[in-house]
């Protein structure tokens, strides 16, 4: 497809060339239906086969034993953020948070409002949130420890977990979700929106380890317990069905055309290594996140003469290269290079900033 | 498109043909831009251009004035069925539902779940709810009276607004929003899921007047709070951006090739009529709402030899039919014949009824 863009969105990003071109073909009449998936009631068998489809294949993905349930649920992380505390934090109880920038701050915030038990046991905030903290004295009595493990806005990303003593993690994985192999038992809940490594946003992934749900109060309201989706399956009403589609598409692309997540991550690493390794070369290009905690997803860098970076945006954009631009509330310049950017994207992006710094030295 | 079947989807259901070829053309890369709607930042202009142009459009359509917001919410109806109840029922005050059958008596649940003031003015539940009940005693001092103008399981609609005297009415439209001209003024928030009358699941659209704001209390989790959304035009999070755009097509269909809701509801009286009428012929069919009641959108009927509907079912998908099967909990026979749902598809049914009562008679 010569007429695509290479797409360094933050999310909603790129989606992979050949699940885009299945759904357009199919958009009208899904396997000769002779309708849409965005026209068939959720209940159908055509459907009912495309969500476990997306279901089982992210089962599979991360070996994921029946310990765990998957979940589309509505509203996107920022939902879960109300929803986790509300579910998970009983009466008397104290959960812990480690901050690690703005994502991992609206998850605390959220937990606040609800005049819940929060404490938040390490943060990177002293310094500039450029860092994972180091996290200690996490206390065996927290019915969960929440953690951000990508941070799209200051570009780090957790590399090894915090040991929580048996306590389950629970994790926004928003924006690295799908992008390695992971062992999940220390999980208790991984969630993430759909848009960066899935999909396209509408629904949030929730995969939830099945002895959680008996610590969820019982007078919540319905659409705001995860017992509701592991009870009714995500089909208590309508759940996102066009975006539950592109995740079934996107995690077969996964396991089919990329061969899993070991796979994936090898070629996540090359991304970012070639355009790290540009980056350290000189400081022309100055990363903003310490080496040990960045991010395989979310490049971000100043240039030493920041005065450049309007012009740097500028060319990039002439050279069909979008959204790099950093995000409003730190500026900048963001790469973001999930699972969908190929490395072809990423070459065409390492040659333009070769380019630009010859040209601009 | 000739192998695009007849769709009588109660929900998600039809779109218009039209606007899924719109759709399918732009998938890989919307106005030359390379990337999808699915692909692009929501905070980008091309994005903000379509969200936008589905707000302006429904504004139009049912001539709102700037007392209104239109807002894109997530969670579909069933959220809205909490979040009313959550941001409009303040200590102290009960509010008014109007029971009309299956929807109603949920969101009438989830306002008792939060042990909010509920009264129930009036119900045809007496009346197995065929009909839409007469309302009379409405409370002066209720916060709001709520009511659900189309009820998809037992094919009722309110044809006359209750009069309030001035107390804010509420309305879940989810499956008659858009299908006929609407005075609006009596009405503090109008709400719907998106997938009967405006696009793919995935979002709700939420009509609210301004001074409802004031009432919103401070303390609630950010996504559950209409300020948000009205405060952020639907940006706090990342709203369903593929749905919306879906919206934008759907509403400038409305305007530019159906010309507006009066000749919309020519269109859906015409259909309804069609059906209705064969129907009253004889009693093979047996329509089951209340004549004065019948929805123009759900036309729910039994045959008189109920053992004869399972063959009807069966028939009408070998003649390209698909979707008549009546809702779980009743049962027979349900035509959704919303906006999408063209008036050759209703002469194909008509057609077929006509032959299936002739052949079985």
């Amino acid at each position: 497809m010569n007429d695509r863009i290479h797409n360094f969105s933050a999310g909603p990003s790129a989606l992979p060339t050949a699940v885009m071109q299945e759904m357009q073909e199919d958009l009208l009449s899904y396997r000769g239906s002779g309708m849409s998936v965005m026209e068939m009631s959720h209940r159908g068998d055509l459907f009912m086969g495309i969500i476990d489809e997306a279901r089982t294949r992210i089962k599979r993905l991360y070996g994921l034993s029946d310990a765990y349930e998957v979940l589309f649920v509505h509203g996107g992380a920022s939902l879960q953020f109300a929803m986790v505390p509300m579910n998970f934090i009983g009466e008397g109880q104290t959960a812990e948070y480690i901050e690690t920038g703005t994502w991992s701050t609206k998850a605390i915030a959220e937990a606040r409002i609800q005049n819940k038990g929060v404490r938040v046991a390490a943060s990177s905030g002293d310094q500039d949130f450029t860092c994972i903290p180091e996290v200690k004295g996490l206390s065996a009595e927290a019915p969960f420890v929440h953690i951000t493990t990508n941070n799209t806005v200051r570009g780090t990303q957790w590399h090894d977990l915090p040991d929580t003593g048996g306590v389950p993690l629970i994790a926004d994985m928003s924006s690295d979700i799908l992008s390695r192999p992971l062992d999940t038992r220390p999980f208790g809940m991984i969630y993430g929106g759909a848009q960066k490594n899935m999909g396209p946003s509408g629904t949030a992934v929730v995969i939830l380890r099945k002895d959680m749900v008996e610590k969820i109060p019982h007078n919540l309201p319905t659409m705001l317990s995860y017992r509701t989706y592991v009870e009714k399956e995500s089909m208590f009403n309508t759940p996102a069905t066009f975006p539950i589609y592109a995740i079934s598409l996107v995690t077969k692309w996964l396991e089919e055309t990329v061969g899993g997540l070991a796979a994936m991550e090898a070629v996540n690493t090359r991304k970012a290594e070639a355009l790290y390794a540009l980056m350290d070369e000189d400081d022309f290009y100055c990363g903003t996140a310490a080496k040990e905690s960045r991010s395989l997803m979310n490049a971000t860098f100043r240039l030493r003469n920041r005065e450049l970076e309007p012009l740097f945006i500028e060319k990039s954009l002439e050279c069909g290269l979008a959204g790099l631009k950093g995000h409003k509330s730190v500026g900048g310049i963001r790469a973001s290079i999930y699972n969908a950017v190929s490395e072809a994207s990423v070459e065409a992006l390492c040659t333009f900033m070769d380019d630009f710094r010859r040209t601009n030295r």
